[in-house]
Protein backbone atom coordinates (compact mmCIF):
# COMPACT_ATOMS: atom_id res chain seq x y z
CA UNK A 1 0.00 0.00 0.00
CA UNK A 2 0.93 3.42 -0.73
CA UNK A 3 0.67 6.82 0.66
CA UNK A 4 1.30 9.45 -1.41
CA UNK A 5 2.27 13.12 -0.06
CA UNK A 6 2.59 15.97 -2.07
CA UNK A 7 4.18 19.59 -1.54
CA UNK A 8 3.88 22.56 -4.54
CA UNK A 9 6.61 20.32 -5.68
CA UNK A 10 7.67 17.03 -5.09
CA UNK A 11 5.69 13.98 -3.79
CA UNK A 12 6.94 11.34 -0.99
CA UNK A 13 5.74 7.80 -1.20
CA UNK A 14 5.11 6.16 2.14
CA UNK A 15 5.22 2.37 1.31
CA UNK A 16 6.67 -1.19 2.69
CA UNK A 17 8.62 -1.81 -0.05
CA UNK A 18 10.30 2.12 -0.05
CA UNK A 19 12.79 3.77 1.52
CA UNK A 20 11.53 4.84 5.28
CA UNK A 21 9.93 8.32 5.68
CA UNK A 22 11.56 10.57 7.97
CA UNK A 23 9.25 13.01 9.53
CA UNK A 24 11.68 15.71 11.16
CA UNK A 25 10.15 16.67 14.49
CA UNK A 26 11.98 19.51 15.20
CA UNK A 27 9.52 22.48 14.41
CA UNK A 28 7.10 22.27 17.74
CA UNK A 29 7.36 24.29 20.38
CA UNK A 30 6.70 21.92 22.98
CA UNK A 31 9.26 21.02 25.43
CA UNK A 32 11.54 24.70 24.01
CA UNK A 33 10.96 27.30 25.81
CA UNK A 34 13.05 30.24 23.80
CA UNK A 35 11.16 29.04 20.73
CA UNK A 36 7.52 28.97 22.30
CA UNK A 37 8.32 32.58 23.26
CA UNK A 38 9.60 33.87 20.01
CA UNK A 39 7.04 31.86 18.08
CA UNK A 40 4.21 33.78 20.69
CA UNK A 41 6.19 37.44 19.99
CA UNK A 42 6.14 36.37 16.48
CA UNK A 43 8.96 36.07 15.36
CA UNK A 44 9.38 32.94 13.22
CA UNK A 45 13.08 33.37 12.20
CA UNK A 46 13.89 29.69 14.12
CA UNK A 47 11.95 28.38 12.03
CA UNK A 48 13.53 28.74 9.04
CA UNK A 49 16.58 27.38 10.50
CA UNK A 50 14.96 24.36 11.89
CA UNK A 51 14.04 23.57 8.19
CA UNK A 52 17.37 24.13 6.88
CA UNK A 53 18.71 21.97 9.47
CA UNK A 54 16.71 18.82 9.15
CA UNK A 55 16.44 19.07 5.38
CA UNK A 56 20.26 19.16 5.25
CA UNK A 57 20.07 16.55 7.87
CA UNK A 58 17.83 13.95 5.46
CA UNK A 59 14.26 14.53 6.22
CA UNK A 60 11.89 13.13 4.04
CA UNK A 61 9.04 15.47 5.51
CA UNK A 62 8.64 17.60 8.16
CA UNK A 63 5.82 18.00 11.10
CA UNK A 64 4.79 21.70 11.60
CA UNK A 65 3.39 21.99 14.94
CA UNK A 66 2.31 25.61 16.48
CA UNK A 67 0.97 24.25 20.14
CA UNK A 68 2.29 27.71 22.08
CA UNK A 69 -0.20 28.06 24.94
CA UNK A 70 -2.77 31.51 24.96
CA UNK A 71 -1.49 31.88 21.27
CA UNK A 72 -3.50 31.72 17.84
CA UNK A 73 -2.52 27.93 17.15
CA UNK A 74 -4.57 28.84 14.11
CA UNK A 75 -3.52 31.50 12.93
CA UNK A 76 0.11 30.57 13.99
CA UNK A 77 0.27 27.25 12.20
CA UNK A 78 -1.07 29.13 8.49
CA UNK A 79 2.05 31.61 8.65
CA UNK A 80 4.56 28.47 10.11
CA UNK A 81 3.16 26.28 7.19
CA UNK A 82 3.47 29.48 4.83
CA UNK A 83 6.99 30.21 5.84
CA UNK A 84 8.10 26.58 5.70
CA UNK A 85 7.41 25.90 2.11
CA UNK A 86 9.05 28.97 1.44
CA UNK A 87 11.84 27.46 2.15
CA UNK A 88 11.80 23.60 1.40
CA UNK A 89 9.69 21.61 -1.27
CA UNK A 90 9.33 18.49 1.10
CA UNK A 91 5.64 17.92 2.18
CA UNK A 92 4.58 18.67 5.33
CA UNK A 93 2.49 16.82 8.54
CA UNK A 94 0.34 19.15 9.87
CA UNK A 95 0.30 18.62 13.65
CA UNK A 96 -2.26 20.38 15.92
CA UNK A 97 -5.00 18.82 18.44
CA UNK A 98 -7.07 21.79 17.81
CA UNK A 99 -9.32 21.54 14.45
CA UNK A 100 -9.42 25.13 13.62
CA UNK A 101 -5.74 24.94 13.42
CA UNK A 102 -5.41 21.74 10.93
CA UNK A 103 -8.10 23.94 9.41
CA UNK A 104 -6.10 27.12 8.82
CA UNK A 105 -3.15 25.36 7.88
CA UNK A 106 -4.60 22.68 5.45
CA UNK A 107 -6.54 26.02 3.61
CA UNK A 108 -2.62 27.36 2.96
CA UNK A 109 -0.68 24.38 1.88
CA UNK A 110 0.10 23.97 -1.03
CA UNK A 111 -0.08 20.16 -2.17
CA UNK A 112 -1.43 16.91 0.14
CA UNK A 113 -0.85 17.28 3.54
CA UNK A 114 -0.60 14.32 5.83
CA UNK A 115 -2.81 15.43 9.34
CA UNK A 116 -1.21 14.51 12.28
CA UNK A 117 -3.66 13.15 13.83
CA UNK A 118 -7.25 12.09 14.91
CA UNK A 119 -7.90 9.01 17.58
CA UNK A 120 -10.65 6.30 17.42
CA UNK A 121 -12.76 8.97 19.78
CA UNK A 122 -16.60 9.65 18.19
CA UNK A 123 -16.40 13.41 18.34
CA UNK A 124 -12.48 13.46 17.11
CA UNK A 125 -13.05 11.26 14.17
CA UNK A 126 -16.37 13.56 13.14
CA UNK A 127 -14.20 16.83 13.46
CA UNK A 128 -11.53 16.13 11.79
CA UNK A 129 -12.02 13.35 8.84
CA UNK A 130 -14.57 15.72 7.38
CA UNK A 131 -11.09 18.21 6.96
CA UNK A 132 -9.18 15.25 5.82
CA UNK A 133 -11.63 14.18 2.89
CA UNK A 134 -12.40 17.96 2.21
CA UNK A 135 -8.50 18.67 1.13
CA UNK A 136 -7.94 15.49 0.02
CA UNK A 137 -5.11 14.42 2.82
CA UNK A 138 -3.89 11.56 4.50
CA UNK A 139 -4.28 11.68 8.21
CA UNK A 140 -2.22 9.70 11.14
CA UNK A 141 -4.41 7.76 13.72
CA UNK A 142 -3.58 7.22 16.82
CA UNK A 143 -4.87 3.63 17.99
CA UNK A 144 -6.44 5.62 21.59
CA UNK A 145 -9.46 6.10 22.28
CA UNK A 146 -12.01 7.80 25.57
CA UNK A 147 -10.31 5.21 27.50
CA UNK A 148 -6.82 6.09 27.12
CA UNK A 149 -3.60 4.61 25.58
CA UNK A 150 -4.72 0.79 25.46
CA UNK A 151 -2.01 -1.82 26.57
CA UNK A 152 -2.88 -4.48 24.69
CA UNK A 153 -2.71 -4.83 21.25
CA UNK A 154 -6.17 -6.31 20.94
CA UNK A 155 -7.43 -3.34 22.04
CA UNK A 156 -5.39 -1.05 19.48
CA UNK A 157 -6.09 -3.67 16.93
CA UNK A 158 -9.89 -2.75 17.62
CA UNK A 159 -9.49 1.13 17.34
CA UNK A 160 -7.47 0.75 14.57
CA UNK A 161 -10.15 -1.41 13.09
CA UNK A 162 -13.22 1.50 13.97
CA UNK A 163 -11.21 3.76 12.99
CA UNK A 164 -10.74 2.01 9.18
CA UNK A 165 -14.30 1.16 8.95
CA UNK A 166 -15.32 4.97 9.81
CA UNK A 167 -12.88 6.39 7.67
CA UNK A 168 -13.53 4.32 4.16
CA UNK A 169 -17.43 3.64 4.86
CA UNK A 170 -18.87 7.16 6.12
CA UNK A 171 -16.00 9.32 5.01
CA UNK A 172 -15.14 7.93 1.28
CA UNK A 173 -11.17 8.56 2.88
CA UNK A 174 -9.13 5.68 0.53
CA UNK A 175 -7.34 2.97 2.98
CA UNK A 176 -4.11 4.33 1.74
CA UNK A 177 -4.27 7.69 3.22
CA UNK A 178 -5.02 6.27 6.75
CA UNK A 179 -1.52 5.73 8.61
CA UNK A 180 -2.01 4.01 11.85
CA UNK A 181 -0.04 5.56 15.11
CA UNK A 182 0.25 2.15 17.08
CA UNK A 183 1.57 4.07 20.29
CA UNK A 184 5.18 4.08 21.69
CA UNK A 185 5.82 4.53 25.40
CA UNK A 186 8.46 5.26 27.09
CA UNK A 187 10.11 1.96 27.93
CA UNK A 188 11.51 3.48 31.10
CA UNK A 189 8.47 3.14 33.17
CA UNK A 190 7.18 -0.27 31.31
CA UNK A 191 9.41 -2.88 30.36
CA UNK A 192 6.64 -3.83 28.25
CA UNK A 193 5.55 -1.14 26.29
CA UNK A 194 7.64 -1.30 23.49
CA UNK A 195 7.14 -5.21 22.73
CA UNK A 196 3.59 -4.13 22.84
CA UNK A 197 4.06 -1.37 20.08
CA UNK A 198 6.02 -4.29 18.25
CA UNK A 199 3.78 -6.45 18.47
CA UNK A 200 1.10 -4.03 17.03
CA UNK A 201 2.89 -3.10 14.35
CA UNK A 202 3.52 -6.54 13.38
CA UNK A 203 -0.35 -7.64 13.51
CA UNK A 204 -1.52 -4.16 11.82
CA UNK A 205 1.28 -4.89 9.24
CA UNK A 206 -0.32 -8.43 8.92
CA UNK A 207 -4.22 -7.46 8.78
CA UNK A 208 -4.53 -4.28 7.27
CA UNK A 209 -1.22 -3.69 5.23
CA UNK A 210 -1.44 -0.12 6.63
CA UNK A 211 1.19 2.21 6.74
CA UNK A 212 2.28 3.35 10.19
CA UNK A 213 3.76 6.20 11.53
CA UNK A 214 4.91 7.04 15.15
CA UNK A 215 6.52 9.16 17.52
CA UNK A 216 9.72 7.71 17.72
CA UNK A 217 11.26 9.29 20.58
CA UNK A 218 8.73 8.63 23.38
CA UNK A 219 10.59 5.30 23.85
CA UNK A 220 13.74 6.87 25.54
CA UNK A 221 11.95 9.60 27.47
CA UNK A 222 13.92 10.17 30.82
CA UNK A 223 16.70 7.58 30.17
CA UNK A 224 20.20 8.56 29.05
CA UNK A 225 21.76 8.13 25.62
CA UNK A 226 18.33 8.50 24.09
CA UNK A 227 19.76 8.37 20.69
CA UNK A 228 21.34 5.26 20.70
CA UNK A 229 18.08 3.75 22.48
CA UNK A 230 16.05 5.47 19.35
CA UNK A 231 17.75 3.77 16.93
CA UNK A 232 17.93 0.37 17.76
CA UNK A 233 14.15 1.08 18.39
CA UNK A 234 13.70 2.63 15.26
CA UNK A 235 15.35 -0.36 13.30
CA UNK A 236 13.41 -3.06 15.35
CA UNK A 237 10.28 -1.29 14.30
CA UNK A 238 11.25 -1.49 10.70
CA UNK A 239 11.61 -4.65 10.79
CA UNK A 240 8.24 -5.29 12.11
CA UNK A 241 6.35 -3.43 9.77
CA UNK A 242 6.40 0.21 10.56
CA UNK A 243 6.82 2.37 7.36
CA UNK A 244 7.69 6.01 8.71
CA UNK A 245 8.31 7.90 12.16
CA UNK A 246 8.32 11.80 13.73
CA UNK A 247 11.46 12.05 14.72
CA UNK A 248 14.91 13.64 15.40
CA UNK A 249 16.28 13.87 12.29
CA UNK A 250 18.78 15.77 13.76
CA UNK A 251 20.64 12.68 15.48
CA UNK A 252 22.70 11.18 13.18
CA UNK A 253 22.76 7.63 15.14
CA UNK A 254 18.82 7.94 14.05
CA UNK A 255 19.56 8.96 10.47
CA UNK A 256 21.94 6.33 10.40
CA UNK A 257 19.85 3.41 11.73
CA UNK A 258 17.19 4.01 9.24
CA UNK A 259 18.98 4.07 6.44
CA UNK A 260 21.03 0.88 7.38
CA UNK A 261 17.42 -0.35 8.01
CA UNK A 262 16.34 0.55 3.94
CA UNK A 263 19.70 -1.41 3.10
CA UNK A 264 19.07 -4.24 5.74
CA UNK A 265 15.01 -4.52 4.80
CA UNK A 266 15.74 -4.66 0.39
CA UNK A 267 14.78 -1.11 0.17
CA UNK A 268 18.26 0.35 -0.99
CA UNK A 269 19.08 -2.56 -3.76
CA UNK A 270 22.85 -3.00 -4.10
CA UNK A 271 23.18 -0.21 -1.13
CA UNK A 272 23.45 2.20 -3.61
CA UNK A 273 21.50 5.14 -1.08
CA UNK A 274 23.61 3.96 1.47
CA UNK A 275 27.01 3.98 -0.53
CA UNK A 276 26.17 7.68 -1.81
CA UNK A 277 25.49 8.70 1.50
CA UNK A 278 29.04 7.49 2.93
CA UNK A 279 30.69 9.31 -0.02
CA UNK A 280 28.96 12.10 0.46
CA UNK A 281 29.69 12.03 4.01
CA UNK A 282 33.33 11.28 3.40
CA UNK A 283 33.59 14.09 0.96
CA UNK A 284 32.35 16.80 3.40
CA UNK B 1 14.37 -21.89 26.88
CA UNK B 2 17.64 -21.80 29.05
CA UNK B 3 21.37 -22.78 27.40
CA UNK B 4 23.69 -22.27 30.49
CA UNK B 5 27.83 -22.73 29.62
CA UNK B 6 30.33 -22.40 31.87
CA UNK B 7 33.95 -21.54 32.60
CA UNK B 8 35.58 -22.74 35.75
CA UNK B 9 34.53 -19.96 37.83
CA UNK B 10 31.47 -18.20 35.78
CA UNK B 11 28.01 -19.50 34.54
CA UNK B 12 26.42 -17.33 31.79
CA UNK B 13 22.89 -18.48 30.51
CA UNK B 14 21.65 -17.47 27.02
CA UNK B 15 17.95 -16.99 26.75
CA UNK B 16 14.60 -14.79 25.63
CA UNK B 17 14.54 -13.38 28.78
CA UNK B 18 17.96 -12.87 29.64
CA UNK B 19 20.31 -10.06 28.48
CA UNK B 20 21.44 -11.01 24.86
CA UNK B 21 25.10 -13.12 24.82
CA UNK B 22 27.57 -11.15 23.29
CA UNK B 23 30.28 -13.23 21.55
CA UNK B 24 33.14 -11.71 20.52
CA UNK B 25 34.72 -13.05 17.07
CA UNK B 26 38.00 -11.14 17.45
CA UNK B 27 40.06 -14.28 18.09
CA UNK B 28 40.18 -15.27 15.27
CA UNK B 29 43.29 -16.00 12.32
CA UNK B 30 40.55 -15.48 9.35
CA UNK B 31 41.53 -12.27 7.42
CA UNK B 32 44.22 -11.47 9.54
CA UNK B 33 47.89 -12.21 8.12
CA UNK B 34 49.87 -10.76 11.13
CA UNK B 35 47.91 -12.67 13.83
CA UNK B 36 48.34 -15.99 11.56
CA UNK B 37 51.70 -15.71 10.87
CA UNK B 38 52.51 -14.99 15.12
CA UNK B 39 49.80 -18.08 15.62
CA UNK B 40 51.84 -20.35 13.04
CA UNK B 41 55.11 -19.05 14.49
CA UNK B 42 53.43 -20.54 18.09
CA UNK B 43 53.87 -16.67 19.44
CA UNK B 44 50.27 -16.02 21.12
CA UNK B 45 50.93 -13.17 22.38
CA UNK B 46 48.06 -10.87 20.89
CA UNK B 47 45.67 -13.78 21.44
CA UNK B 48 46.03 -12.36 25.20
CA UNK B 49 45.73 -8.51 24.37
CA UNK B 50 42.18 -9.66 22.26
CA UNK B 51 40.69 -11.23 25.58
CA UNK B 52 41.48 -8.10 27.61
CA UNK B 53 40.13 -5.98 24.92
CA UNK B 54 36.76 -7.90 23.89
CA UNK B 55 36.27 -8.44 27.87
CA UNK B 56 36.83 -4.61 28.65
CA UNK B 57 34.12 -4.06 25.61
CA UNK B 58 32.02 -5.68 27.71
CA UNK B 59 31.43 -9.32 25.47
CA UNK B 60 30.14 -11.87 27.59
CA UNK B 61 31.45 -15.24 26.23
CA UNK B 62 34.38 -14.93 23.70
CA UNK B 63 35.03 -17.45 20.08
CA UNK B 64 38.32 -19.08 19.98
CA UNK B 65 38.97 -20.18 16.83
CA UNK B 66 42.72 -21.66 15.40
CA UNK B 67 42.18 -22.21 11.78
CA UNK B 68 45.58 -21.14 10.33
CA UNK B 69 46.44 -22.71 6.67
CA UNK B 70 48.86 -25.11 7.24
CA UNK B 71 49.15 -25.35 11.11
CA UNK B 72 48.37 -28.24 13.54
CA UNK B 73 45.29 -26.90 14.25
CA UNK B 74 44.14 -29.57 17.33
CA UNK B 75 47.07 -28.46 19.05
CA UNK B 76 47.20 -24.73 18.59
CA UNK B 77 43.05 -24.75 19.39
CA UNK B 78 44.42 -26.61 22.48
CA UNK B 79 47.10 -24.10 23.52
CA UNK B 80 44.98 -21.07 22.98
CA UNK B 81 41.88 -22.80 24.53
CA UNK B 82 43.99 -23.10 27.75
CA UNK B 83 45.76 -19.45 27.46
CA UNK B 84 42.44 -17.70 26.97
CA UNK B 85 41.33 -19.48 29.85
CA UNK B 86 44.10 -18.25 32.04
CA UNK B 87 43.15 -14.70 31.55
CA UNK B 88 39.55 -14.46 31.70
CA UNK B 89 36.76 -16.53 33.20
CA UNK B 90 34.23 -15.67 30.22
CA UNK B 91 32.69 -18.93 28.95
CA UNK B 92 34.62 -19.53 25.65
CA UNK B 93 33.11 -20.80 22.34
CA UNK B 94 35.33 -23.31 20.48
CA UNK B 95 35.35 -22.92 16.64
CA UNK B 96 36.68 -24.98 14.10
CA UNK B 97 35.49 -27.26 10.95
CA UNK B 98 38.17 -29.90 11.74
CA UNK B 99 36.91 -32.52 14.59
CA UNK B 100 40.37 -33.05 16.00
CA UNK B 101 40.92 -29.41 16.47
CA UNK B 102 37.58 -29.64 18.74
CA UNK B 103 38.30 -32.32 20.39
CA UNK B 104 41.80 -30.95 21.47
CA UNK B 105 39.88 -27.89 22.67
CA UNK B 106 37.32 -29.64 24.70
CA UNK B 107 39.34 -31.81 26.30
CA UNK B 108 41.88 -29.21 28.06
CA UNK B 109 38.38 -26.54 27.96
CA UNK B 110 37.28 -26.30 32.07
CA UNK B 111 33.73 -26.01 32.24
CA UNK B 112 30.88 -26.26 29.34
CA UNK B 113 31.65 -25.19 26.07
CA UNK B 114 29.69 -23.78 23.46
CA UNK B 115 31.15 -25.91 20.00
CA UNK B 116 30.94 -24.08 16.71
CA UNK B 117 29.81 -25.99 14.99
CA UNK B 118 27.52 -28.63 13.32
CA UNK B 119 25.59 -28.19 10.36
CA UNK B 120 22.58 -30.74 9.12
CA UNK B 121 25.17 -32.86 7.20
CA UNK B 122 25.32 -36.79 7.74
CA UNK B 123 28.70 -37.17 8.38
CA UNK B 124 29.54 -33.75 10.28
CA UNK B 125 26.21 -34.51 12.74
CA UNK B 126 27.91 -38.16 12.83
CA UNK B 127 31.71 -36.65 13.85
CA UNK B 128 30.73 -33.53 15.90
CA UNK B 129 27.67 -34.80 17.97
CA UNK B 130 29.37 -37.69 19.85
CA UNK B 131 31.75 -35.29 21.05
CA UNK B 132 28.94 -32.82 22.34
CA UNK B 133 27.28 -35.52 24.12
CA UNK B 134 30.84 -37.65 25.36
CA UNK B 135 31.69 -33.42 26.99
CA UNK B 136 28.08 -32.59 28.09
CA UNK B 137 28.82 -29.17 25.90
CA UNK B 138 26.40 -27.38 23.91
CA UNK B 139 26.59 -26.89 20.33
CA UNK B 140 26.02 -24.42 17.74
CA UNK B 141 24.05 -25.68 14.63
CA UNK B 142 24.05 -24.17 11.38
CA UNK B 143 21.20 -24.49 9.12
CA UNK B 144 22.63 -25.45 6.22
CA UNK B 145 23.79 -29.36 4.77
CA UNK B 146 25.33 -30.69 1.59
CA UNK B 147 23.29 -28.90 -0.77
CA UNK B 148 24.74 -25.54 0.53
CA UNK B 149 23.11 -22.60 2.19
CA UNK B 150 19.38 -23.08 1.83
CA UNK B 151 17.67 -19.44 -0.05
CA UNK B 152 14.38 -19.81 1.73
CA UNK B 153 13.26 -20.17 5.20
CA UNK B 154 11.18 -22.96 4.62
CA UNK B 155 14.50 -24.95 3.73
CA UNK B 156 16.44 -24.06 6.67
CA UNK B 157 13.46 -25.41 8.72
CA UNK B 158 13.77 -28.74 7.59
CA UNK B 159 17.44 -28.86 8.40
CA UNK B 160 16.71 -27.28 11.91
CA UNK B 161 14.43 -30.27 12.21
CA UNK B 162 16.53 -32.69 11.32
CA UNK B 163 19.27 -31.18 13.29
CA UNK B 164 17.04 -31.28 16.46
CA UNK B 165 15.40 -34.83 15.51
CA UNK B 166 19.31 -36.58 15.46
CA UNK B 167 20.46 -34.81 18.32
CA UNK B 168 18.15 -35.34 20.88
CA UNK B 169 17.00 -38.56 19.70
CA UNK B 170 20.18 -40.35 18.22
CA UNK B 171 22.59 -38.76 20.53
CA UNK B 172 21.00 -37.39 23.68
CA UNK B 173 21.58 -33.72 23.87
CA UNK B 174 19.64 -32.14 25.72
CA UNK B 175 17.67 -29.36 23.40
CA UNK B 176 18.67 -26.76 25.55
CA UNK B 177 21.89 -27.62 24.49
CA UNK B 178 21.14 -27.11 20.45
CA UNK B 179 21.84 -23.14 19.66
CA UNK B 180 20.41 -22.98 16.03
CA UNK B 181 22.45 -20.47 13.90
CA UNK B 182 19.93 -19.38 11.33
CA UNK B 183 22.32 -18.07 8.58
CA UNK B 184 23.40 -14.44 8.00
CA UNK B 185 24.45 -13.55 4.25
CA UNK B 186 25.47 -10.27 3.05
CA UNK B 187 22.71 -7.97 2.37
CA UNK B 188 25.41 -6.21 -0.41
CA UNK B 189 25.17 -9.32 -2.90
CA UNK B 190 21.39 -10.25 -2.39
CA UNK B 191 18.22 -7.53 -1.56
CA UNK B 192 16.64 -10.68 0.48
CA UNK B 193 19.17 -12.07 2.52
CA UNK B 194 17.93 -10.52 5.82
CA UNK B 195 14.96 -11.04 5.52
CA UNK B 196 14.86 -14.39 4.86
CA UNK B 197 17.07 -14.65 7.83
CA UNK B 198 15.11 -12.02 9.99
CA UNK B 199 12.03 -15.10 9.00
CA UNK B 200 14.13 -17.92 9.73
CA UNK B 201 14.65 -16.27 13.24
CA UNK B 202 10.69 -15.46 13.91
CA UNK B 203 9.66 -19.19 12.67
CA UNK B 204 12.55 -21.18 14.78
CA UNK B 205 11.59 -18.91 17.99
CA UNK B 206 7.58 -19.72 17.20
CA UNK B 207 8.37 -23.62 16.22
CA UNK B 208 11.14 -24.94 18.49
CA UNK B 209 11.55 -21.88 20.97
CA UNK B 210 15.28 -22.49 20.36
CA UNK B 211 18.45 -20.20 21.05
CA UNK B 212 19.99 -19.31 18.12
CA UNK B 213 23.41 -17.54 17.51
CA UNK B 214 24.90 -16.21 14.00
CA UNK B 215 27.63 -14.50 12.80
CA UNK B 216 26.46 -11.16 12.50
CA UNK B 217 28.96 -9.00 10.78
CA UNK B 218 28.89 -11.16 7.77
CA UNK B 219 25.45 -8.97 6.47
CA UNK B 220 27.47 -5.76 6.07
CA UNK B 221 30.22 -7.85 4.17
CA UNK B 222 32.13 -5.73 1.09
CA UNK B 223 29.64 -2.50 2.08
CA UNK B 224 31.21 0.93 4.17
CA UNK B 225 30.01 1.71 7.83
CA UNK B 226 29.94 -1.94 8.31
CA UNK B 227 29.35 -1.11 12.22
CA UNK B 228 26.09 0.88 11.90
CA UNK B 229 24.67 -1.61 9.38
CA UNK B 230 25.61 -4.41 11.92
CA UNK B 231 24.25 -2.85 14.79
CA UNK B 232 20.56 -1.95 12.83
CA UNK B 233 20.57 -5.94 11.66
CA UNK B 234 21.31 -6.95 15.58
CA UNK B 235 18.01 -4.57 16.98
CA UNK B 236 16.22 -6.46 14.37
CA UNK B 237 17.36 -9.68 14.83
CA UNK B 238 16.75 -9.43 18.80
CA UNK B 239 13.75 -8.35 18.10
CA UNK B 240 12.55 -11.55 15.86
CA UNK B 241 13.91 -13.75 18.51
CA UNK B 242 17.83 -14.10 18.49
CA UNK B 243 19.31 -14.30 21.86
CA UNK B 244 23.24 -14.54 20.93
CA UNK B 245 25.75 -13.57 18.18
CA UNK B 246 28.94 -13.86 17.36
CA UNK B 247 30.39 -10.33 16.58
CA UNK B 248 32.70 -7.48 16.66
CA UNK B 249 32.31 -6.96 20.36
CA UNK B 250 34.92 -3.96 19.58
CA UNK B 251 32.60 -2.09 17.78
CA UNK B 252 30.82 0.00 20.48
CA UNK B 253 28.06 0.72 17.92
CA UNK B 254 27.09 -2.76 17.84
CA UNK B 255 27.38 -3.21 21.64
CA UNK B 256 25.43 -0.12 22.69
CA UNK B 257 22.91 -1.69 19.74
CA UNK B 258 22.59 -5.01 21.76
CA UNK B 259 21.96 -3.21 25.22
CA UNK B 260 19.78 -0.74 24.31
CA UNK B 261 18.24 -3.83 22.59
CA UNK B 262 17.92 -5.60 25.71
CA UNK B 263 16.25 -2.61 27.71
CA UNK B 264 13.51 -2.13 24.59
CA UNK B 265 12.71 -5.99 24.60
CA UNK B 266 12.00 -5.60 28.65
CA UNK B 267 15.17 -7.66 29.41
CA UNK B 268 17.15 -5.00 31.43
CA UNK B 269 13.75 -3.65 33.73
CA UNK B 270 14.62 0.16 34.82
CA UNK B 271 17.30 0.44 32.49
CA UNK B 272 19.26 -0.69 35.36
CA UNK B 273 22.05 -1.89 33.36
CA UNK B 274 21.74 0.52 30.45
CA UNK B 275 22.11 3.68 33.15
CA UNK B 276 24.82 1.94 34.63
CA UNK B 277 26.87 1.44 31.44
CA UNK B 278 26.42 5.09 30.94
CA UNK B 279 27.40 6.34 34.02
CA UNK B 280 30.75 3.89 33.61
CA UNK B 281 31.00 5.70 30.68
CA UNK B 282 31.15 8.99 31.99
CA UNK B 283 32.82 8.25 34.36
CA UNK B 284 35.72 7.28 32.29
Amino acid sequence: MHTVLRSHAREVVIGPDRPFCVIGERINPTGRKRFAEALRAGDLSQVVVDVERQVAAGADMLDVNAGVPLADEAGLLARMVRLVQEHTDLPLCLDSSVVEALEAGLAVYRGKALVNSVTGEDDRLAEVLPLVKRYGAAVIALANDETGIPETVEKRLEITDKIVRVATREYGIPLEDIVIDPLAMTVGADADAVTVTLETIREIRRRYGLNMCLGASNVSFGLPDRATINAAFLAMAMSAGLTSAIMNALAPECVAAVRAGDLLLGNDPWGANWIAAYRAKAAS
